[in-house]
């Protein structure tokens, strides 16, 4: 088995974006390539996530990219898994560098709805759940959240103010981050008068539409270490795991399954434990969902992850940091571009240049990729190299 | 590096589909593992096609076929490249097999569109060119391929009465096929005689819209041997290649330059060459696209594939037969089912299955799958075991 770095990282800023997909993806790939001291001519395969492709009226996006980069006889595969593509596209990489099969790979991640109507986009995005049960019945994705949070107040007493926490927290991270979507800090006092949008949720438990891309280049460091510029990040642990996609069909409504056995995986490949992470970016397209995170991954008990996060345990200085880059939250989510933009945000903390946001001396990090309402989950676990 | 082996698939009737994707996805799922004779809980990880699940609103259908099959924890990823994209799923399940990650891994390609009207099915195809360039300006595959022919027979002289040859055998084929979207045989006037679709390709150059689901099981046999009931096939060679995707780019229209890179690199991989394969499953979205496959893949020198389609030399009996299952022409196109279904072929020929149109012992086939115009190509090669 080989091993596998990060090598190289990029993204744009997240929000509204005048580039198409397919040119915003060609420039982010460029920069990560670039900041891995390659030229495009050493990547071999590129893998994209580009689920919303139809709306730009755009699908088999991989040759225009490599067109673009100047690499047209590259094979690429468009690599897709709801709101957890680019983790589950950075599987693939992975699984190709570390089986000898590739030296270098390009991971890009790209989606564009803003030109849609907002009507449009969440309907796009309700895609990802299970039509047949869910979206054609109504349930659009803040509704199925409200569900889980509902189900999580009900059973272990989480309050609104818990919650408000976390999107405090995110957005004043976000608020370091030239990247984010959205770049001011809210009050609690702002969070909890914000409009319902499905009870327990309010405006701003919700993440944005973004659009965005995002890069990573991942290499055998035995073929290229020589070039590689800054510090790298190396893959420790790619796991995935799959569940009932239906929540109407789960037992229990208070995790997500599939971060549950992702996770345990992960730890057990990378041979460390939740104490050993010195920050993670999680899945927190709801505010609810990273407190999930937050008990699927074991770095807190069940019940316990809302409290903590008020607490203040979980902020950029705390015991346990938790999207210190502003997640999904208040960084954005560009649906396939986000599995890529947490790991730019390692590769970023690693290299130490994250600035207001900075996690000290970060060693080890955890990438938390949920696909829907967690039909699929990604997790990969990094050290500092 | 570990063997991996086609140890069961199976696919549906194409044509007019009453089951939903997911519906169809899962039952042709279930008769792959069980012609493989393994339970569903063999299998490791799930790769989906389906290029157009938006078509029903459903994106992300990996997790509703694996808990369809009782295996929800199990992960799955949705893997495309337009046309070829479960040929490039059978790429990802290949290198997670052989590089020692899964010992059982489910490759499931599915596509219905026939419920939208016809012309939303070709702008759906249409999304797999070049938009910008291509199908913004109203160029649509029919279109695409015509300006392909067009530019083959300028150079080579290739005749309307060869491509003809192409039709006729390919619904002679069909003919014998159960699974065939069209099952009837049809004489070359009637090929001449059909409608203008774009000059110089007719009604009968053109593959329809077909409904349709296939999927394959591959193992590694040093851990499920003694499980596997029938006989296999081998993958000897794996590969792909990318291309310049807009025509207007490209030096030349008489080749696809994907197909040729691929096929190279897929006989280099499994160290035989074209004479040593016994039958091949080609691409013929188009006539001309099966004429291009002949001399891109080295069996014919270039201008020489369509006077010998006219010949006979690719009929079952011929000295190299081609698409003996009725090829995407007669058999139907559900776009990502058929780099899948090209494989359910030469596991039934392999096996002796394949009835009127069996081709006499095979021992090497050989799979060549275009994603769109050829932006991507897949070529592999199987041996019986």
């Amino acid at each position: 088995m080989e091993e596998v770095w990060v090598a190289g990282a990029a993204m744009n800023k997240f929000g509204k974006m005048s580039d198409t997909g397919r040119e915003a993806a060609a420039k982010v790939s460029l920069e990560a390539i670039r900041a891995a001291g390659l030229e495009p001519k050493d990547i071999e395969y590129t893998f994209v996530s580009n689920c919303f492709g139809v709306a730009e009226r755009q699908a088999h996006v991989g040759p225009l990219i490599n067109t673009s980069l100047g690499i047209p006889d590259v094979p690429s595969a468009t690599i897709e898994s709801a709101c957890s593509s680019s983790s589950a596209a950075l599987h693939e990489a992975y699984v190709h560098v570390a089986g000898g099969f590739l030296n270098a790979a390009l991971v890009v991640g790209v989606e564009k709805l803003s030109h849609m109507e907002t009507l449009s986009a969440t309907s796009y995005f309700a895609m990802g759940a299970d039509y047949a049960f869910e979206a054609r019945n109504g349930a659009t994705f803040p509704g199925l959240y409200a569900t889980l949070a509902s189900a999580h107040m009900q059973k272990y007493g989480t309050k609104p103010e818990e919650l408000g926490a976390v999107a405090v927290k995110n957005h004043q991270n976000a608020s370091g981050n030239p990247h984010a979507h959205f770049q001011k800090p809210i009050t609690i006092e702002t969070y909890l008068n914000s409009a319902p949008i499905a009870w327990p949720l309010k405006l701003y438990d919700c993440c944005p539409f973004s659009d965005g891309a995002a890069a990573v280049v991942v290499v055998n460091p035995a073929k290229y270490r020589r070039d590689i510029p800054g510090t790298s990040a190396v893959i420790r642990a790619s796991a995935r795991a799959g569940s009932i996609a239906a929540l109407q069909d789960r037992p229990d409504l208070t995790a997500l399954p599939a971060a549950r056995t992702a996770g345990e995986k992960a730890f057990k490949q990378a041979k460390v434990t939740p104490k050993d992470i010195d920050f993670s970016e999680v899945h927190d397209c709801f505010t609810i969902a990273e407190v999930l995170a937050m008990e699927d991954l074991g770095f807190y008990p069940k019940g316990k992850a809302a409290p903590a996060a008020r607490e203040g345990q979980s902020a950029v200085d705390g015991s346990t940091p938790i999207n210190v880059s502003g997640g999904l939250k208040a960084k954005g989510h560009p649906v396939s571009a986000t599995g890529a933009a947490q790991v730019v945000e390692v590769f970023e903390q690693f290299n130490g240049h994250a600035g207001k946001r900075q996690v000290k001396d970060p060693q080890w990090a955890l990438c938390h990729n949920v696909g829907a309402t967690g039909g699929s989950c990604s997790v990969h676990i990094f050290e500092k190299k």
